[in-house]
């Protein structure tokens, strides 16, 4: 069972407000990097540094293993959470965490400040007990979920730093909070922010029949891009799909999917997807269009009768093999602009922070030492999975550093990650700080 | 030219922020019925009255006039304005008054405090002068940017107080600042508010593919109420329209439309409305449906990875004879739900206060006399025109009193009504105090 004293230092971890999309948490950022950096040293971990970038700071750490020619294991993981908001849809506040029926709320319990404090937790044990047999580096980063705009810089400019034969992402997931998985994926991430000007300011309704209404041509924009059924219209999405193999199909098939379990839990009447898709495949190997959020005009109570000046939203695209973000930014504009309506002008801006698609070849010689662990710490054998989100980094550290990624992190599909009421199980907190000694022991054979 | 201490007390008006639709206003609301009230009593109108409804009070007041079998004129206005954001876009504060270049700056300057002010200044002059040859009544409501939800019913309870022979109305509009008009219509109102609502909160966009986005949903569900051209596909919406007559279209082709003008106003590339109309005859004889204000999930900087949990928006209906808006708003919600996606729930709500379209017959006595009076304050004859917008309570004074409306409103159409910047010219506010006395002199003779 968690300590009392690690699951308070855990709560002091979780109070620090590290939004890193909003401005005004630019020092809460600070404070929380400063407090991990603080925890590390404690831990006894070497050469702690808050390594600055254009954003938000990297903290990264590392120990030697007082053993001859050991194999290096870097942890990945992020310090930053996603915003709170809707605020009013949380029972206890997000940044005052609370424990209620063994799990942990708070903003970032799970995603994942869970997975970096029990790693910390982790090495302090094994360093302690002396009986570390691989090298540990620790790069936690604090832009993770505004799609790391600075870590590829920072990699390609302290490569000889991060160099390691491993990368073990505490960030993301298992299939479910008894069922492992060896998550073999993840999909990637490109976003567009597309606004659309009507007249100069708002103006009288009472004009209305002669001026073009901004947000009327935005919901033609946005009904332009995907079809009633679900397909993506813009012209070119799907070109560099990667249609799965029958294998793979036939892989996918066996996949346990809970399909009221899903129901449920997102509180949606059925489920809606692309034709022709099992829901594991439109997870999986099917990329996404989705809208985040939408507003322009007059939202407050009652009536305003406005044509509004403006309309905005925002999309994110969720990318498979081998689809390239750039590429699919520039085939959202270019159908925009083909498509805009009459009257109105419309822009199209790209995100930075885009992410390519990543898959861990099914062969990769660590992963039978990963079933094994799993395996132990579950009771039965893990599930492979694909991640529908994306970890924009996994990609990141192959192309620059040559280092696969798999990922060891124990949060559930339920955690509400992203969504009010986020949780962490105080079991999942256990698993991962019990779970990478023995991860560890097993990479220092295997990796040698 | 304006009297100094006239203009000042006017800005006194228009500092009071007396927005009807936000309840934050409330009591700003009945700060300006009293110093309406007040104002009157000092002009010499008698038993003035704060007459309580459902929602903001109206205020009445009469003065009878010393001669034998008067005709009693009506003047309507109201002391209500729109909200004022977007803030960040008006040069001087809204409810912080400022003439710059002839002009008076301030939310309700034009649309209605403009028409309520000097209207009281002109019943003050001709009381003194001891000139009145007609009763006249002053109504002026709070809540006709809402719509005027209470104010039928107070008509109906109180209909004996409020009989007359005509009402003149000091809300509307002149064609433009050199230009007057004989306003002999406007369009009618319907309003309803869609809501979408998918998953119970909002989920990770990882789960992108399999649960419906309820802002796609929206988007899909406003694109399929108009049609690219702006023709509405809403079936039966244009069921009841009356077509104009070939000699009511040759009438409209008269009038004066600088097309550039309304462009450069509305700072818009091009006019955009229903194929097969001019746009005279889309403002004046066709209906509208344009949202006015749309929003869901993430609104702040940078990208936030959710499916939200909501989408909403309000939309506005003009409509022309003989188009019922409680027809209109089930017309809208049949549409709706006849059309709604799947994974989604969709939930239409009418909003109160609807108003029939109104005409005032071509025929009607009183319409020569208007003609000449502004012939006399613009130094050219009125163009006939018809009010794009909405005067929700023009069909009620017919429906319950038996009597007509006509516009006396001086107000231009780039006054920048319900945008941000609304301005009333020191010029305008002069005609309105000067014209009023001189109608009310030819009404005393024209309604004997």
């Amino acid at each position: 069972m968690a300590d009392q004293k690690h699951l308070e230092e855990f709560m002091e971890f979780l109070s620090i407000p590290s939004v890193s999309a909003l401005p005004d948490h630019k020092d809460d950022m600070r404070r929380a990097a400063a407090w991990l950096a603080d925890r590390m040293k404690r831990a006894g971990i070497d050469g702690v540094e808050i390594i600055e970038t254009k954003g938000h700071p990297v903290v990264f750490g590392r120990k030697e293993a007082p053993v001859a020619n050991a194999p290096t294991v870097l942890i990945y993981g992020h310090y930053d959470t996603q915003p709170a908001d809707p605020l009013n849809e949380w029972v206890s506040e997000p940044f005052k965490p609370e424990i209620r029926d063994g799990k942990i709320y708070a903003r970032g319990s799970s995603d994942d400040k869970g997975g970096v404090f029990p790693a910390i937790l982790a090495a302090e044990e094994v360093i302690g007990r002396g009986e570390l047999t691989v090298n540990l580096e620790f790069l936690f980063e604090g832009e993770e979920e505004i799609g790391s705009p600075n870590l590829k810089e920072l990699l390609i400019a302290r490569k000889e730093d991060f160099k390691s034969d491993l990368v073990v992402s505490v960030d993301g997931g298992m299939y479910s909070v008894d069922t492992p998985s060896l998550t073999v994926g993840c999909r990637g991430l490109a976003a567009v922010q597309i606004e659309v000007t009507g007249p100069r300011t708002d103006i009288h309704s009472g004009q209305g029949g002669n001026i073009a209404n901004p947000i009327q041509a935005l919901a033609q924009i946005l009904a332009g891009m995907k079809g009633p059924d679900g397909t993506i219209l813009i012209e070119g999405f799907y070109e560099d799909v990667a249609e799965p193999s029958p294998m793979e199909k036939e892989a996918m098939a066996t996949v346990p999917f809970d399909e009221e379990a899903v129901k449920d839990q997102a509180g949606v009447p059925a489920l809606f997807g692309e034709p022709g898709y099992s829901p594991v495949e439109r997870i999986w190997v099917r990329p996404t269009l989705d809208p985040n959020g939408i507003w322009g005009g007059f939202q407050g109570e009652g009536i305003k009768t406005i044509i509004p000046s403006k309309a905005s939203c925002k999309i994110t695209c969720r990318l498979v093999p081998h689809q390239e973000p750039d590429k699919i930014c520039k085939l959202i504009e270019e159908h925009v602009k083909r498509n805009a309506p009459t009257g109105v002008t419309v822009t199209v801006k790209s995100f930075p922070g885009s992410s390519r698609p990543y898959v861990v070849p099914g062969d990769h010689p660590v992963l039978p030492v990963m079933t094994k662990v799993l395996r132990e710490l579950y009771g039965k054998d893990p599930v492979v999975n694909r991640l529908g989100g994306t970890l924009p980094i996994a990609r990141a550290f192959l192309d620059i550093l040559g280092t696969y990624l798999v990922f060891f992190a124990m949060s559930s599909p339920d955690s509400g990650a992203h969504g009010p009421n986020e949780f962490f199980r105080v079991e999942e907190f256990d698993r991962l700080r019990t779970g990478l000694p023995k991860l560890w022991a097993e990479l220092g054979k295997a990796l040698k």
